[in-house]
């Protein structure tokens, strides 16, 4: 079980996080990401598939051609987590 | 340049693909699968990839852990031609 941050911390993390919203629909970390075509695309849905893997931690996402958008949340949490912010620096770290 | 299906041809093209359906919204055949975890998931995503790179025509899709969520549509058809019927029964084959 994971606590969800609280919004302090959350502000926070955003801080560290450029490029990443706040989806409050979703209660979701948001991110969207344009490569230079589907191959790209797909290759770095590729390592992110593998680090959800490695963390336990698979983000939603949908793609179309060259545009990834990506949401990051805790179900267990009812809100964004450690595993959040962890699984989007670990995007952050392939761009 | 490829022409949209007719109304005709677009429900025979339903008629032999179970599973399918037609999202007028998106004016797209749309599919979801549910695999067994994301790792399944992953895999069939993977085989989709290649063989959109190999038919150069890509879906737009969603991933949520096992699931998912498969639109075709032709953007320069201005709806669902014979690639999306090709792609869709590309998809079944890997099923």
């Amino acid at each position: 079980m994971m606590d969800a941050l609280s919004p302090e911390q959350q502000m926070a993390a955003l801080d560290d996080l450029p490029g990443w919203t706040y989806d409050a629909a979703r209660k979701a970390l948001f991110r969207n990401i344009t490569l230079a075509d589907f191959s790209a695309a797909f290759a770095l849905m590729t390592r992110i598939a593998l680090a959800a893997e490695q963390q336990d931690h698979h983000p939603e996402w949908s793609n179309v051609y060259n545009r990834i958008d990506i949401w990051l949340t805790t179900h267990d949490a009812g809100g964004v987590s450690a595993r959040d912010v962890k699984m989007a620096q670990t995007i952050e770290a392939f761009l």
